[in-house]
């Protein structure tokens, strides 16, 4: 059968320098949770959040949605509600407990824009690449929140994906429908700095593991 | 109690032309299914894998494994999955199985390289910012198939993400031990040129939402 004949735009690498900045963010892009106040320009904001919808998805279906929030009893409603899930994890961890409560995991109050990403409601509709693979929504949605990081450190602001949250409160609390799920909180804004490693590796939580370890032929390899 | 006092790079924007090399490559990135045979210098493909194993991960957990298949009759097996679960998809969408069909998904037997991406087994040790999101090890590893996208586009190569397959016959040929899961095959390789917009954009299969429909002030916001 016939397949679409596209157009193409020419396939030329980046000037030398073009390159070398992509990878520059992605080699100095940080998970900040040191922030100092401060505003994001709206026109700044705006090219993130393109940024993020510029993402691959699959099928195309476009899976994220953004919630900014402003209100500042909503984000301590929001604080607290991650605070609640860090003792549980503490509890979780036993003997890293008091290690891991060491740890600074978000800038939720300090940050000066808080954003909220959720998956919308009615995914099922799209089976286009996600038939066997439902969850590949959520990666769609990862990829998004992966361009708004570099895009982050490209203009001087930190950005920070919190996780350590009860997904049901949250979107009980962001008044999220039926079908819809929460994934990420960001913060977003200006930092004092960026880590020059990444921060649980500052921390000594955990270790970059070498890249050969990450790296297979053929099929698995153990060890 | 006392946290980690971490120090600090300076937070200074990037130069304009470097900003907008990163949005360029953001903005210029597409999936690509047409490829034109060719190499990866063993360079590029270090510097793409770098860029990958830098990526975010929860608690730093780093949950991507690369496999890099070079056997032909291997390539052939798993294009044989893909092809299978193609037949699967478009049986599934009913009306819109024709225009399915006229798409074309992938280009495993024409890149130049490729790449299967599982999770690791054992995953379930990791609880930072896991304990009530499992799903961020996913999300963590869509963010490194994201930076190695960008990297592509940037070394003028091209990427498609195929979640094509059935994944416990894919994880079976990739011989991937219990707990493991792939969720990706990456075709990567030179290509004749770029899409100019999205390729189902460009077939007409779905077209990008305007960002205002993406984003919501305080909760959620109907329609």
């Amino acid at each position: 059968m016939s397949q679409t004949a596209p157009s193409f735009i020419p396939a030329r690498p980046f000037a030398p320098a073009e390159r070398d900045a992509v990878y520059r963010a992605i080699h100095e892009r940080r998970d900040m949770r040191h922030f100092s106040g401060g505003q994001v320009s709206d026109e700044a904001l705006e090219r993130l959040l393109q940024a993020a919808h510029h993402a691959p998805s699959v099928g195309f279906m476009q899976p994220w949605r953004f919630i900014r929030i402003r209100d500042r009893q909503r984000r301590r409603a929001i604080h607290a509600l991650v605070e609640q899930e860090r003792q549980a994890t503490a509890q979780a961890l036993g003997e890293r407990a008091d290690e891991f409560m060491r740890i600074k995991l978000e800038g939720i109050l300090d940050c000066a824009e808080l954003l909220a990403v959720a998956l919308p409601p009615g995914r099922q509709a799209h089976i286009f690449g996600r038939r066997t693979m439902p969850e590949m929504d959520l990666a769609s949605a990862a990829c998004a929140i992966q361009n708004m990081w570099l895009a982050a450190r490209a203009e001087g602001l930190g950005m920070g994906w919190v996780s350590v949250f009860d997904p049901a409160a949250l979107g009980a609390l962001l008044q999220l429908p039926e079908g819809s799920r929460p994934i990420a909180l960001l913060c977003l804004g200006p930092v004092p700095g960026y880590y020059p490693q990444p921060m649980l590796a500052e921390a000594g939580w955990a270790k970059r593991l070498p890249l050969r370890d990450m790296c297979m032929d053929e099929v698995w390899q153990a060890g």
